[in-house]
């Protein structure tokens, strides 16, 4: 029985490391890419991987071309590359698998080893899928928007490294929340609920929740308390007094601010859908990555 | 204009303080209804408070009766008191205002000092609608049921007093989730978020969130955070090592484990329905009961 | 080279599983004792390892006796029996060292395997040795001592389990410090910030620390954050409300309270001395024991 | 019966805020040199203090002659000013008051409204008196020292404010700890230990207690808990990944930091005196500005 997916694109790292050799990596694109030949399936490469590995004998695409030809993403890479692609092809509804080489991720679930017994039911239709979403971000500024992106983890507003306390007008719907003074203050997705939001003492959010989570970083107010909200909500964050502030997207875009911008925030239309091995559950992966049945830590 | 409420239940507190006066009680009770009635409202008493204040010349209902006849209930005493009544009200759907005597409370938010002033605009229909989500929780023994309860706040298992700690097995929607060593571990809905969960380290729950959150109480394992779940999951709780463990129920209900034991947690079919006054929100709520914008603490 | 220590008691499992078998623990108590005798010790059984092993060949000693009679003491077990021996053992300055048959613990951190290439240099005098505070403490009722014990790790205390909170008055000193609300409180020395202090939210303390941790066990008051006291303290902890509250020490003895009941602790006149390999330090312990430098968890 | 202090400094804020009028600052400390001079003092401004507030008719003095010729410093400010003037009469040994005009500090705890009736017996020699230790801080680069700085509170080493997690490698008396991955870490004395190190999650310390705490800022490790150290240790923190890291000593002064820098952090030979009214305690200050005994927060 053939692949379910016909067009199959391959994605690697987008920034290969300066310092290391790619020939791994390429050989391992190689080799992936054969077996999905194999299966049936039709291979392009994301633009950036051909390049960055010199790969030939397949379609390179852009994102846009992705979206608009392939029917599936195979990311081989850690959970920075997968919320980079993943963000990039919300709109295009391309579903993703991810292949881990190294240490698993909360994403990347498949451990490349022994990939070619995962992927083979997988490509047949056998798989969970777990759509995640996605929020929408602006920075507001005198009436106008200044910045504007997606995250899949975490909007974060931040103190400048060597200055105090920033202190943040916090708003929900129209309603006001709290003035909070922190270093700075997470809104997290689900997904990124076991990231920079679990280090500053937030909780896990299972990715079927319709929350996102407020987690302040080390906020002066000791009940100023991780709060979890409806994603139907509007989150507005004002900045009220720090120098030096800013707002980061993943970790991966950033915006400084000015005393009086607002930080507007709102679930994205679009969702991102990961497919897992058949069987696979969320509470497998915290197990796994958080080490929960072993002992103290 | 008359009120929109016809029929209003006044509700005090159900168990009388052995040691106190009930005198002020009555008084208040005697003010209040006299209010009600004079903006057009026929005044029920609830049968226990009628009983325990020895007010007459109302009709003294049952908690079922409230649910047929009347239109709204006014409950005057502290959290405890509105847990109470409205999980015992929560199959009839008759909404609830609650009038705290002295702290005020985060489902008893009107002052008993100017109660006239707030309640006369709500009981003409201007109000706030804030409706709460109740767990229905069963043991499970040997296949059967031998406890069954509902629970606005939380759902918590506990260790025994003077033995160690518990070990449970979680489970959501049938899927393994961790054996956890802890003392015990709390289920809370939204309304419960801001009592026993907070205290043992859970975030704040947003009353429209559709979410649980499960908070284990001093985990042996660090990294067992709490976790936040949608509230259409079942939860499973099985009880797997632990002597004298123990379930209860907003604290109020209680059931003794043995090994085996398994607490089923789903969402109840029934929705209890608090009224505040025109204007409120939840943040405001949470702003004076956790001294937020008050400094440190 | 011979073993500078002449006189070593072997102390097994305090309380032999009833389920197991306790073959195994025979075998291996008589290889160590084989093993001692080879480097010169006289080895004697402490007296209820004896008993359960049916071991003998060797002299059977109460604690008293080994007190009394041995340079050292040689403790096949977990932390637990490390404590319970530790504690009995502390008034006559016999140092002791701890063997782990399975998981390795906190202070029995000397795996079984290869016991004998660890013990052959710390015999000769080649070890680092780490001396741990002890607390007594003291249950006093109407001015009357109705209870007294030695506690390694901590004093605990803790609610009913089927009441609310206990409401606990805490002086330093004499000094007033909060009634504070909770589950309850922990007391906890160095050696117990590893333990029971751990898991409810406290700091680690370092051995070398002249300190104790008061760490309150899910407060009712967000800001009763752990305090870390000086250990020339006198620590009064007086129950003010709660049902069924006790007082435990190392969870291994146990005083119920009644209302007004005091717990006075202060420093023991005693230390315990733990010999470690030589070039141990407790980072090494802290490092393997919570999994650091190993990812999230 | 006058002054025990005959050679009284008066100190008021470092740096006048440049929007606010300074008269008022100014009326305060001509209202509290009278006082001083009523009791027998002679009084002297210090050097900033006269320029800022134009005061004259008192010697106006640098710190060294403070240091040489006071015996007493009277501190008209926050807890900023305190720390500030505190490290630097350090070396001096000059015992220190502090008046708050606005909200309490942890440290300066005397109200400016009824100071007279509060200062009348301190000046008698009717005080306590409250050591707190100095943390000596030097940064090393390639075997030499490129910064030196004392702190009362904290050092405090941070990730750049766009960058992502620092990852430090924290040895302990020349023991390694273990390499951490966070935003930052917090080495705090008691007396820091309400400030910054609180809200990143670090446990108080009794100023009696001689010890440091190490408070990780949400570190990438959920097992990374505070550690509280005896302050005879040397810490040593060197900083192994991340960009634009940099120290910062009280928030006061700040060093930028290169990959192998290492800061060595140790138990200064000075320590700072505070007075208090006579009864005062620790646990009045924590209890009052914690807001213990006043509900949830």
């Amino acid at each position: 029985m053939k692949s379910r997916f016909r067009h199959v694109a391959l994605i690697g790292k987008y920034h290969a490391s300066p310092a290391g050799p790619t020939g791994s990596s390429r050989a391992v694109l190689e080799d992936i890419a054969h077996f999905l030949h194999a299966q049936g399936c039709e291979v392009a490469l994301e633009q950036e991987t051909a390049a960055s590995t010199g790969l030939s004998g397949h379609a390179a695409l852009d994102v846009a071309a992705i979206g608009a030809q392939c029917d599936l993403g195979l990311v081989v890479g850690g959970d920075g590359t997968m919320l980079g692609i993943g963000r990039r092809l919300a709109g295009h509804g391309v579903p993703l698998i991810g292949i881990n080489q190294g240490r698993l991720g909360f994403i990347t679930d498949i451990p490349l080893e022994n990939y070619q017994a995962t992927l083979t039911p997988m490509l047949r239709g056998e798989y969970e899928e777990d759509r995640r979403t996605l929020m929408h971000a602006r920075v507001m500024r005198d009436g106008h928007c200044v910045f504007d992106a997606l995250a899949m983890n975490d909007v974060v507003v931040n103190r400048g490294a060597t200055s105090g306390m920033v202190e943040l007008r916090v708003e929900v719907d129209g309603h006001f929340v709290a003035n909070q003074r922190a270093d700075g203050l997470i809104i997290a997705s689900p997904t990124g609920s076991t990231a920079y939001a679990l280090s500053a003492g937030g909780p896990l959010l299972h990715p079927s929740l319709p929350g996102w989570v407020l987690v302040p970083i080390a906020p002066h107010t000791l009940s100023n308390r991780p709060i979890v909200l409806a994603d139907s909500a509007e989150i507005a964050i004002e900045l009220v007094a720090g120098r030096d502030a800013s707002a980061n997207f993943d970790m991966q875009s950033l915006a400084s601010l000015l005393h009086g911008d607002r930080i507007i925030v709102r679930r994205s239309q679009y969702t991102v859908r990961f497919l897992h091995p058949k069987g696979w559950t969320y509470f497998d992966t915290l197990r796994k990555k958080l080490h929960w049945n072993e002992g103290v830590a």
